[in-house]
């Protein structure tokens, strides 16, 4: 098969080529879309690359599912609902097999949200694969990173540290507690919160998901919104297996371990019970802390409501 | 500088963050848009990766202006104007004069089509990068590969074969005429043919970019209309190096080559003059042959009106 057929095999066919708001899917030189005239289009890529995102010999279908789910948890985070995907995917060889399980993996996923594939690219070279995601938002309503208020209460979804921990492990596996299988899927399989943000898009002042560790990205928020924050490292919500392991450690981990995906956001303070109850039934959620005014700075408070110093620099991409 | 100080300093300057239906740039989880309410949405998305779609010692500056180009080519060829990018770029090494280079024939092509960044990604990996092109058509009037009518006219923008010959003169330079500097430019360096493509927006029944070849991108609109073609081999326009070599090789690369970024266009027979005029004065066209109604079917004349049979096959991506 060459390029064409491949694409025809086993993506076109999963996909319908016009379908509502979709005018003109996979087969031309580009796609075409009517963004309903009272929505926003939002627009997130991503790429992964094998050995720097992903382990060498990661499953096909793992890869599959994370290249996707990186960027719809960046449309979770903006509180828009995901429609429409581009693909390009690199890969050394011609592997049908291979490309098989990939796709079946990454259609499966695109299903589950009702995405649908418009278009994309297919090469051949280093594995790497880039996605992006178009979603949409009512106008004026998709979340930033820029709108959190002094006052405002800090929340993560989900728990923190997974990921970061199962990384620890398998690098590293004969000093540490195994995790538990669930954790360790977190890692190659992380749950993009998009209903949770599309919940969010009503009440959330300040939103952004957490890719490079929670202390990271909250600053992001708190340079965005020019404020500062306090956080209680006790109402973290600590991933079960950081709880059987060195507290330093497990801090760390949590506060500044990447590949969460979980979402951090403010609310203003003293919002209805029902509000809270509403995104509970989606996702348990967690206050962590509060929005402060001293610009850009990050306290972090321990349990005896005393300073906590953290030890490493948060992860760097590059 | 870390990934986030590399894109503020070399990229998101260069940018405005909101700017009339742009509502954010980059620097948030995601971009936000709003698309013209009579427009619809045209996207395309290319990857270029060293050593397959350019040179592994290329310049910063082509490879930059290469890997923007050809997504331009995908949205002119579909008559739409180009308004927003995304870039994903991957990188061996945080090589700052590098990516200084690349970013200043990025965003200085970027500006000669008064397109907008508005978000991306930078990674560690090998070499790669990819674009994807966002552009805009008054609703219903994005040009197809499928609107060719039996009895159309088939054209091509500009002249054939230069990059596909500068290829083989730089992979086997000592048996053929150096080409001028004008033409191995084509190779690094294609014209978007992107007022062109607008132009055609309201005349032509269908259009392609040229970047397999011209058999087999003029086979995609066979293919996608359902006719034939009767193309005549004396009215293709050679690139100049082209008329010093021999015949059947210059045909096989005019017709065959990869690279060209031209526009393939059919358009109905007896047009008022002034429309051709009126394309003319953006780039010379060439009429090269007539949709038949043999489904599939693209035969070839020679200067006798005898059947013409090329050598080889066209080039394939993967």
């Amino acid at each position: 098969m060459n390029e064409f057929e491949i694409i025809e095999h086993f993506f076109r066919q999963a996909y319908p080529s016009s379908k509502g708001d979709l005018v003109l899917g996979i087969g031309d030189d580009a796609a075409i879309i009517n963004v309903p005239n009272d929505s926003e289009l939002v627009i997130s890529m991503d790429t992964l690359v094998a050995g720097v995102h992903f382990f060498e010999d990661a499953s096909a279908e793992d890869i599959a599912y994370k290249s996707l789910a990186v960027s719809l948890s960046d449309i979770a985070s903006m509180g828009a609902s995901p429609r429409w995907i581009t693909l390009s995917l690199t890969l050394p060889e011609k592997n049908m097999t291979w490309i098989e399980r990939f796709s079946s993996s990454f259609n499966a996923l695109a299903k589950e949200y009702s995405l649908i594939l418009i278009g994309g690219d297919l090469s051949k070279g280093p594995l790497a694969i880039t996605v992006q995601v178009h979603g949409v938002s009512p106008k004026g309503k998709s979340l930033r990173r820029s709108g959190a208020n002094v006052g405002d209460l800090i929340y993560v979804s989900g728990k923190l540290g997974a990921a970061a921990y199962a990384l620890q492990y398998i690098q590293n596996s004969t000093s540490l507690p195994e995790p538990a299988a669930s954790e360790k899927q977190r890692l190659h399989r992380p749950t993009p919160r998009v209903k949770t943000g599309v919940e969010l898009r009503d009440v959330a002042t300040s939103c952004i998901d957490i890719s490079d560790g929670l202390l990271s990205d909250l600053g992001h928020i708190l340079k965005a919104s020019k404020v500062g924050a306090e956080l209680n490292i006790a109402d973290i919500p600590y991933s079960d297996s950081l709880k059987k392991i060195d507290k330093d450690l497990a801090i760390e981990l949590a506060l500044t371990g990447g590949d969460d995906y979980e979402l951090c956001f403010t609310l203003t303070a003293g919002l209805p019970k029902d509000v809270l109850d509403e995104l509970e039934s989606i996702c348990p959620v967690y206050c962590i802390g509060t929005i402060t005014s001293k610009s850009a700075e990050l306290l972090l408070m321990d349990e005896n409501d005393e300073p906590y110093n953290i030890k490493t620099e948060a992860y760097r991409h590059f």
